[in-house]
C-alpha cells in the first residue's frame, strides 16, 4: 500500500495490524551519458512500490534530494547540506511515530545518502539517550542493492561494467520503471574510470562523463525486471523480520 | 521534460534554449474519508508532467512533505517544521542556480505551504539584499487551483460542495491520475463544517473526518482529466510569460 | 496597559482576569521621502497603545524589525532572515506563554512580515502537533489596516493615491504619532509606480524613491488622527471577542 | 537623529557625514515591586534618544527583548535564547554594515546581555576572521551607567540601596522618562537581599520580590532626569570619539 | 611536532614544507569493565603524537567527544548531537585552511564518529560545488585500527576475543599510553555478547557490562606498545602520500 | 580522578559520592613568540589534573578550542563560531546531567571564552526558566589565574611584563606542564603593546608578535610549578565548598 494513494482511514487500520513503514530516499543527481538524474530515487520507489503491493506493507513517500554536492557540476544534480537533511529526516520520523509507527525502513538508492542517514539517526535516538528515556522506535536504513541475493543477480546480468556509479544494475532498474525514458548512449570509453573524489570540481575532473566504473549501455528494461524481482522478494523477507509481521492481505487498491 | 527522466546532457542542451524549471511542491496530509494523503503532492505533480510533456519545459522533483502539522491528529500526515523547510528549499534552490537555473516556479498544491515558501524565498533573496548584490534569479510559486481558469472549471464541476480542504477538485485531479486509487465512501455530514484551526488537537476536533466544507464524493477521474487539461493549458501559458522563452520542440521521451 | 509600563505584580494581577496580549510588530525600512523609517513600527504601536489605554487590554513590547530584505537598497532599512524571526518571535511566544498568557494578538504593520509570522505560528503549533499534546494556546495575526471600517476610512481620506508602500495612510498615522516628524516633499511623480519585486536591487530599480503606487504628499496629521480613531475601536471590538474577556477598567496610569 | 523618524534620504545625508550608529538595547524583566517591566529597554532608549537630539548622531531602534531567562518566574519577563539573540543581533548588523555604517555602539540597560552581546560580535567577526579579510566594521557595547561620571552620580543620589537590579538609578530614569508610570510602593525589607543566581526559579527563590540590593523606592523623576543629563553628556563624548566625527548640526526633527 | 607544543612561528615555518595537518577524533565513552572512558580519544592520540615526533608531521589538538549517544546508559559518556559535531568539525576545518593547510586527515579512534565526520566533510565540500568553485582542500578520515598492518598484529595478539566495543586491542593501546591507569577485572562473561543497537537503553539492554563481542582482560601495555609500533609506521606511510611530502626533519622538541 | 583514565563503573560509584565534575577548557591559539598554540588548554588541563589527582575530584576531557577568531591572523590558532560553541557546551552539559552531575566547574583558561560559556550557560538554564521548571543544576566558570592567591603568586613572580596576553605566568605553567617545549626567543620589544582588538587583521595589526602587554621570556618551569601549586590548593577549596563534598579519599590511579 502507497501511503500517499491511502486515505487516513486506510492508514488507522493498517496502524492495527502493522507499526512498520518504508521510506524509499534516493537523490537527484547525473547518472552519465544514459542514465537519468532520478536514478537513485527511482529504484527503491519501484522497489518499495511492488513490494508494498505484493505485501501489503506500507510504503511511504520517496525522500528524493540527498547528498550529492559531488555531482553539481552535472547539469540537474541536486543536493541537500548534510544539516539540512538531518533536519529534514527528524521531521519526517517524528511525524511518523506521532502516528504510532515504531518501525521505520529506509530503502535507500544513493552510497552518498548512507552516513547522512546515519548521522539523522543518532540525532534522533539523542533525544531519547540524553533525556535517559527508552525509544520505542527502531530505525533501520537499506541499500536496494545489498538486499539478499541482489548483488548475484547484479553480477550474472553484468559481468564485466556493473561499475559503482550509474551502474548498469541501478540504469536498468530505471528502464524498467519507465521504458519511455530509455536512452541510448555509445559509452567512450567503454568503461569509465574508477577512483574517489572530494567536491563537484574534482569528481568532474576525474570523471569527465559522470560514470564511475561503469558500462551502462549494457542496461535494458529486462534486466531490469529481473532485478526488481528478486529486490522486491528480498525486501518482503526483510520487512517481514524487521516489522515483526507477517505479510497483510493485499490492499484493495 | 521530467529532471528525474533527462540525463545530465540532456539538461545541459536544455539549459541553452531555457533557464527556466518547475517544481510540484505538495505536503503528505489526510485529504478525508476518500481523499488521498499523497493529494496535495499529485495535483500540482500531474498538471506539472503533462505541461512539462507538452511543452518541453522542464519539471523537476516534487518537493513532497510540507507544512501539515495541523493534519498530524489524522494518521500517515506527516510535516516539516517551516524552519526545515526554509532551509530544504534553500539547498534545492541553490543546486538549481548552481546550473545556471533562473527562472525557478513552484507549482503549489497545499494552502498551508504558501507562507513558508514566500519566507524560504526572501531567507533566499536576503543573501543578495544584505550583500548589496544584485539576485539574478527570480522565484515564483503559484497554487494549481488559482492559475487562469481553473476556479471557473472546478465551480462548474462542483457548484456545491467543493470545499476549502479536501476538496471535491483535488480529488477528482488525483482519481484521475491514479484511478486504481479510487475510494468510495459515504460522507457524513453531506458537506463538512467550515472554520478556522490552530494546532493538530484544535483542527481534529473542529473538522472530524478532515474535511473543510467539501463533498468529495462528487470527485471522478472524468472530472478530474477536465480540470487538469484546462490547468496543464494555463500553465504552459504562465511559464512561457515566466520563462521568456516559447514552449520548446517537445522532448524525446 | 503597557507591559514596559507596568510592574510585575500589575501583570500578574492583569492576568487573573485575562489571559491575551497584543504584541504590535512591524519593520525598519524605507517608506519613500517624506515616510519615516519607523512607519511600520509606530503605526500598529501608537494604534496598540491606544486601544490599550482605553481598554485595559495589555500591549507589549514592539517587535520592530522584521522582513525588509527587499528595502535594503535604501539607506537604514533593516531585515531580519526569516529563519531568524522564526526563532525569535517563537522565544517571545514561549515566554508569554510560560506565564499563562494563551492569546496572542500580534497587530501588524509590514505586509512583508505576514508569510513569516504565519511560519513562526506553525513552528510553534507544531511543537504540540508532534508531540500529540493539544496546544492551549491560540495566536493571531492582524494588519491594522484590514480591521473592520479602516479600509473604508482611508479610501475616504485618500480616494487617489493611498498606494501599496509608503501609503498616505501610514504615512499620515506617524505624523499624527509624530508631529515633530513631519516632512515636506514634493513627489515626483505625483504618484508612484505599482509593481512586483523579489530582491532589494529588484526594487529599487522597479520603484526608484521608494513608493509603490501611493502619493504621500497627502497624508496630514488630522487625517492619521482619524485613521488611529478608528482602528482603535476596532481593535478594542476584535481583542474583546479574541480573548473572551471585556475591556477591563482602565490602568491606573 | 531617530532612526525611526527619519526618511532614507535623510539617512543618506547622515551617511555622508558620519558612518556612526547607536542601538539601545535592552530587555524586558520585571524590576521589583515598583519598577517598570521595560526598565533596560527605556533607559538606554530615553539617554541615546536625548543625545542624538543635542548631537545629530543616528539613534536607531531599541533591542528590546535580550537574555532574562532568569526573570521568568516573575510575570511579563521575556527572553531571548543566547543563540536567537546572536542570530538577531547578526542580522542588525548585517543590515547596517550594508548601508556603509562602520561604526555601531550598542548602547546597553541589561547586564545579563553584555555577554551574549559580546558573541555576538565574536560571531559577526569570525566572518572576516576566517576569511582572511580585514572586517572594516568596529562594534562597540557599553552599559550606561558605566559612562564617565554615572557612577559618581548615582552615588552621589543613592548612597545607600541603590543596588543592582531593580537599582533606584534605573528606576528613577523610567520615572523621568514616563512620569505618568510612577508607582508608589513600600518596600520590604527595605533594601533587598545580595546574592546569585541561576534559572528563573533559584532567582525567585533568592529574591522574591524580584529585586537584588536595592531600594527603588527612592527613585524619583527628578532624580532620574539628573542621572539622564549626566547620562547624555557622557554618551555625546564617547560617541565624538568612537565614530571620529564632531557633534553634526541638531537635525531638524 | 604537537600543535598544542609549537608556537605560531614554528606553525608558520612548518607551512612553507607541508600543507598537512592531523586531527585525531575520538570519543568519551564506556569502554567496559577494564577500560577508560577516554579510550578512543587516547588510542589515535598516542598513536598520531608517537608520528608527528618521528615524523615531523603536524599533529592537532584531539577532537575529544563525539557521536556516543549509544553509551549514554553507562556512566561517564558523553556525546554530542551530530548536527553539533558538524557544526564543529567545520569550524575546525575552516580555522585550518584559513592558515593555507590543504591536507586534513582525521585519525579516528570510534567507529560512531565515522558517518558524521563523513557527514561534516560534505557540508564542508558543498560550500565549494553549490558555488560552482573548485575546493582546494582535500579531506580525509582513516580509523586506527584500518591503518595498514594493525589488523593482522591486532589478531595475532588476540586471536580470540580482540571483539568490536572495548576491544582487547584499544584497551591495550590506553594501557600502553597510560600504565597507571591500567586495571584488573574479571570478565563475566568472558566474552562479551555481540549484537546491534539503536538508543542508550537498547545498548545496555544488549550489553550488560557495555563490551560487544570482547575480553579485554586480555589486554596488557606491551601489547598495547607493540600495536602502537605498527600504527605509528602505517600512519607517517599514509600521510606522506597524502601530504604528498617527506617526513620532515624532527622537530626540536 | 580523570575521567579519562576512569572506567564507568568506576564513574558509577564515584556518582554515589559526589556529583561534581570540573570541565578544563581552553582555546587553541597562537600565544607569541615563545608560548604555545596550546597554552589556554593546557594550563586548566594540568591545574585540574593535579587537584583531581590530590582531592580525587573529577576532571572531564578538556574543551581545547575555544572562541579566538581574533587570533586567526597568527598560524595554527583554532576558533569556534560563538553559536557553534553554545551548542557543544550544550550536548556536553546534558551528556553530564543525564548520569547524575548536577555540579559542573569550568575552570577556564582563555579570557575570549568566558561570554560565550556564559551564553551557553544561560542556553541551558533557559529550557528550565522557559519550561517554568526548576533546574537542578548548577554550571560555574572561573578563570585559573583569579582563583585565590593566584594573581598574587604571578605578581611577585613577574612584577613587571606579566601582562594581558601571552603572559609569562601562563607561559611558565605550560613550561612546567610540558618542559620538552620550552623556547628561547628573545622579545623585541622587551614588554609587547596594550590596547584593544576587534577581527583577526585589527589585532595582528596592533599585537604584531601576538603578545599584549606582556614578556614572557621571564617565563620558566620553576616558576609554572609555584603558580600550578598555589592553583591546585585553591582549585581544590573551590571545588569543596561548590560541590558541597569533601574532597575524596584519593583514587587508586
Ligand atoms: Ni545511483
Ligand atoms: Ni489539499
Ligand atoms: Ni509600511
Ligand atoms: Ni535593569
Ligand atoms: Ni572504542
Ligand atoms: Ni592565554
Amino acid at each position: 500500500m502507497l501511503l500517499h494513494h491511502a486515505s487516513w482511514p486506510e492508514v488507522e487500520a493498517y496502524l492495527k495490524r502493522c507499526k512498520g513503514i518504508v521510506i524509499p530516499i534516493g537523490s537527484t543527481e547525473q547518472h552519465g551519458p544514459n542514465g537519468l538524474v532520478g536514478t537513485d530515487a527511482i529504484c527503491p520507489e519501484v522497489i518499495a512500490a511492488e513490494a508494498g503491493a505484493e505485501s501489503g506493507f506500507l510504503i511511504g513517500p520517496t525522500f528524493n534530494v540527498g547528498i550529492a554536492q559531488h555531482h553539481l557540476a552535472f547539469a540537474g544534480s541536486m543536493t541537500l547540506r548534510p544539516s539540512t537533511m538531518i533536519a529534514a529526516l527528524n521531521d519526517w520520523i517524528e511525524s511518523l511515530t506521532r502516528h504510532g509507527f515504531d518501525r521505520i525502513y529506509f530503502l535507500n538508492g544513493h552510497g552518498g545518502n548512507i552516513t547522512t542517514i546515519n548521522a539523522a539517526f543518532a540525532e534522533y535516538y539523542a533525544n531519547f539517550s540524553l533525556d535517559a528515556a527508552a525509544c520505542p522506535v527502531r530505525l533501520s536504513q537499506r541499500n536496494w542493492w545489498e538486499l539478499p541475493g541482489v548483488g548475484d543477480t547484479c553480477r550474472n546480468l553484468f559481468p564485466v561494467g556493473d561499475g559503482m556509479h550509474a551502474t548498469a544494475s541501478e540504469v536498468a532498474v530505471t528502464y524498467y520503471a519507465h521504458p519511455q525514458a530509455v536512452k541510448t548512449v555509445e559509452m567512450s570509453p567503454k568503461i569509465a574510470p574508477t577512483g574517489s573524489f572530494t567536491d563537484a570540481a574534482d569528481y568532474r575532473r576525474n570523471f569527465p562523463d559522470g560514470r564511475i566504473g561503469s558500462d551502462p549501455s549494457q542496461a535494458t528494461a529486462e534486466k531490469g525486471a529481473e532485478i526488481v524481482a528478486v529486490s522486491r522478494g528480498a525486501l518482503i523477507a526483510e520487512l517481514t523480520a524487521f516489522f515483526g509481521v507477517q505479510p497483510l492481505a493485499r490492499a484493495a487498491e
